[in-house]
C-alpha cells in the first residue's frame, strides 16, 4: 500500500502548530516530512515521533529561500519515491514576524519578511502541487492532495506595528486563493487556517511557561479558552485534508472562545 | 447520563443540508429535534431516523415567524427535559430566497425575506442561547453549545438578482458574528457556514435528478467535483460543534472543488 | 434647462449628515426633495434652505414603510415634474438603530429594524431606479442617476450590542451592491458610504452639545480629528453624484483622523 | 507662501495614472516630482507639463529597489527645500505586474514582484512619512500630508494566473493599512485606490489604441463605460488629498459602469 507523505515547513521548537500537526498526522499513519531552519530540535521532534511509533524525518534548511526549500522537497521525493509514497499533504508554517512600529522597520527587515513569506511560499507551493500532480485522486475524498498555510490575525488586518508583518501574511493569503482557484479543478485543495494570535497568542512552551519541557512535545494549555492550542489547530488541518471533494474549504478561522475580536 | 439535543431548522424535503445534518447527529447519538415547515415530509424523515436506530421528533411550524419558532422551542425543551436532556447544539438552515430582476421584487417578497431570514432566526438564536446557558461547559470541548448558521454565496455577495436573498443572508451573518462576539466569552460557540451555491448548488434529490427517492434518505451525489454533497456539509457541522473552544472557528467556507469562483 | 432633482430620505433633526447633504446639493443648484419622520424639523430645514437661496421642499412619512416611501416619491414627481425637472440623484439616510444586549432585543425591535432598514430601502430603490430609467445620461458623467445608501461600521462588522443593527446595515449594504452589479450596465450609479462612527459618531447638534441651534444649520465640529462632520460626509456625497461613469466607486469608507480601527 | 509638492513614483509612459495625477496636481498648483524608471518618457512628460505652465521635474532610478526611491527622494526634498517648499501628497503608482498560470511563475518574477510591490513601497512610504511629519497640519484639510497607493482588483483577490502580482498588491494593501491605522493620529492621511482594471484595464495610449500620441498627453476614452480614465482616477485622488481630516477614505475603489463584477 501506498505509504502517504506529509510534508511540514516551519516546526520551530516542535512547541508550535508545526509540531503539533506533525505529531498528529504522525498518529494518523502518515510519514511526516519536517523541514524548518534549525537541525537540533527537528532532530529531537522528529526522533520523538519515531519513537512514539510513528515515522518521521528532517529536512534542515539553512535559510527559507526559494533553493534552499526546492532542495529540501527533492530530497524529501528521493527518500520517499512512489510507487511506495506519495506525498498527499503540505502544510506551510514558516512565517517571518517582525512588530515594530513603522519607522524602526528597515530594509533587512522587509528583504527577510519577503523571503520567507512569499519566496519561501512559492517555492514550497510550487513543488507541493509538482508533487501532487504526480497522484492518482484519493479514493476517500477526491484529492490529490491538500496544501494548506498557516495564517494570522495579520492575514487580515494591517495593524499598527504589524506592516512588515501583515505584509508578508496579506501576500501569503493571496498566493493561497489564487492556488486554490487555479489548481481546485485539477482536485488540489488549497486551504488557509488563519490562526487569531490577536491578543496573547498560541499556547507554545513559551506562552505556556513551561520552557524545559522538551520541544517535541505538547504540554498543556493553561487557558483553553483564550490561548490557542496547537494541537487544536492540528486537528483543524486534518480535517482540512479529509474533506471530500465536494466540500472544500478554502479560508478557516480559529480563535479562542473568550477572544475579543 | 444527559442526552444532547441538536435543534434544527429547515428541513425542506430532508434531502439537503438540514437533513443530512439530522441524519449525521442522530448517528453521533444525538437526539434530534425538527423545526419545518410542512410536518408530512419533516414526519417521513424522523421515522426514518428512529427506524435507523436514532432518536428524531417533528416539531412542524405554520411560519417562520417569531412566535412560531419561541413555541417551537418551548416544545422542544417540554419534551426533552433537563436533567436527562440537554441542548447542546442548534443549526438555523432554513432560509427564504428569491432570486429575481430587482424591479420584479415585491414588497411582499421583501417582507417574507425578512421574516425567514432574520425575524426568525433572531427568535431562534434568543431560544437557543437561553437553553444553552442552563449547560455547563462540555468537558470535551468547553462549549455549553453550538449555534450554526447555514449561509450562501449570497451571504458575501449582492449580485443580480439576489437583492433580496442577499439582503437576508447579509444580515444573518451579521447576527452570527454579533453573537459569536457577544457569546464566545459565554463558551457559546456561534458559527456560520457558507454553503458556495453559485453555480450548480446543493446536490439534493431535485439536482441530484431523482425526485422520487423518499426525501428522507441520502442519495449518490452524481458530481461530488461541482455539486456540494449535503452530507459533507453535515460532517462540517460536526466538525465545528467538536472543535474545543481554544480554537473555535466562526466563518467556514464550502465549495465544491471545481467550482469556479 | 432641466432642473437636477436629490431626494433624500433620513433627515432627522437637520443636523446630521441628510440636513448637511441637503444644504450642499442645494447650494450645488439641485432641487432638494426631503423625506422623513417629524414634519416640523423637515419644515425647518426646507425654509432655511429656501431661505438661503436654495430650493427645497418637504415630504413627511408617518412611517418608514414601502407603501409611504412609495407614496412620497409618486409626490415627488408630481411636484417635480418632467421635463423641467429630473430626478438625478437618491440618498436613502434613514436608518433604524438598536444598540442593546443581545437577550434585550424584543421581536419588535427586530421587526422595526427590518422595516426601515429593508423594506423602506428597498422601496425607496425601486422608486429612485424607476426614476432614473427615464433619464438620459447626464453629458458631465454619463449617469442617468446616482443612488447613494447611508452605511456605519455595523454594515460590515457585526458586534456586541449591535446584532439588529447590524443584521439591518448588512442587508442594506447587500441591497446596494447587488444594485450596483444589476444596474451598473444601465448607467445608474449605486454607492455605499460608510460613515464609521464606532467610537464617537457623527457631530451632530447633540454630540457637539449645541442642542438649542436650529436644528437646520450646520454647527462647528469641537474635534475634527475624531468626529465624523456632516458636512464632510455631504461633500463624499456630491463627490460620487459627480464621478464619471469611467470610475464609480460603490463603497467609500470615511473615518476621522484619530479614529482608533 | 508654501509651494505644495506631490511625488509620483510609478510614471510609464505618462499615459496611465502616474501621469494623469501628475498632470492634474500640477494644474492645481502642486510642484510634481515624478520618479519612474526609464528617464526619457519621464522627461517628456515633465517637459509636457513645464510647457502647460505647471512645475514638474524628473528624478529617475535605475531600478525600483530600497536605496534607489530613498535617494530619489533626499533628491527631491535638497531640489524642493522648505521653508519654500512642502511635500504634502505622494503617490504609489509603481507595480510589477506578472501574469502566469502559477507553474510558469519563476523566482526571478517572485523576488521581482517583490522588490517592487513590497521593498520599494516601504523605502517610499518612510520617506513621505517623514517628510510629513515636518509639516504643520494644513488649514484646509488638518493633514500634514496624504500617501495614496494605487491598487487593483488583485489587492483584493487572488486569482488564476495572477498569483505573484495578487501578492504583492496584497502587501501593498497591508502596508496601506498599517500605515492609515499608525499615522492617523499623527493626522497624515493614508489611502489605498483600487482600480478594478478586471476586464479591460484602464485607457492608456495602448488600449487606447494610440501608440503614436506623444506619451504625456492624455487621449479621449473610447470606451468610458468599460475602461477606467486615468483622468478619472487622478481625480479621485485629487478628492482624497483634499477631505478634511473628520472623514478620511482609506479605501477607494474605482470600477467602469458597466464592468461585471
Amino acid at each position: 500500500m501506498v505509504s502517504s507523505v506529509v510534508v511540514i515547513a516551519g516546526v520551530g521548537n516542535g512547541s508550535g502548530t508545526g509540531g503539533a500537526a506533525a505529531r498528529l498526522f504522525a498518529k494518523e499513519g502518515y510519514t511526516v516530512a519536517l523541514i524548518s531552519r534549525g537541525s537540533e530540535s527537528l532532530n529531537v521532534l522528529a526522533s520523538s515521533i519515531n519513537t512514539s511509533g510513528g515515522k518521521a524525518e528532517s529536512f534542515p534548511v539553512d535559510a527559507y529561500g526559494s533553493d534552499e526549500i526546492t532542495a529540501a522537497f527533492s530530497s524529501i521525493e528521493a527518500r520517499f519515491p512512489s510507487p511506495e509514497y506519495a506525498i498527499t499533504a503540505a502544510i506551510f508554517n514558516a512565517g517571518h514576524g517582525v512588530w515594530k512600529p513603522f519607522l524602526q522597520v528597515t530594509p533587512e527587515d522587509v528583504r527577510e519578511s519577503s523571503k520567507v513569506n512569499i519566496e519561501a511560499s512559492f517555492a514550497f507551493s510550487r513543488a507541493a502541487i509538482l508533487a501532487f500532480q504526480k497522484n492518482d485522486p484519493l479514493p476517500t475524498t477526491g484529492a490529490k492532495g491538500t496544501l494548506i498555510f498557516t495564517g494570522a490575525t495579520a492575514s487580515l488586518r494591517g495593524n499598527v506595528v504589524t506592516s512588515a508583518f501583515a505584509a508578508g501574511k496579506f501576500a501569503l493569503r493571496a498566493l493561497s486563493q489564487s492556488l486554490a482557484k487555479e489548481f481546485g479543478k485539477e482536485d488540489i485543495h488549497v486551504a488557509h487556517g488563519e490562526s487569531a494570535d490577536m491578543s496573547k497568542g498560541i499556547a507554545t512552551n513559551n506562552t505556556r511557561g513551561d520552557r524545559n519541557t522538551p520541544p517535541s512535545g505538547p504540554v498543556e494549555n493553561p487557558k483553553p479558552h483564550s490561548l490557542l492550542s496547537p494541537e487544536s489547530i492540528a486537528t483543524s488541518y486534518l480535517y482540512l485534508v479529509n474533506q471530500d471533494r465536494s466540500s472544500w474549504t478554502w479560508e478557516l478561522d480559529l480563535r479562542p472562545a473568550h477572544e475579543k475580536w
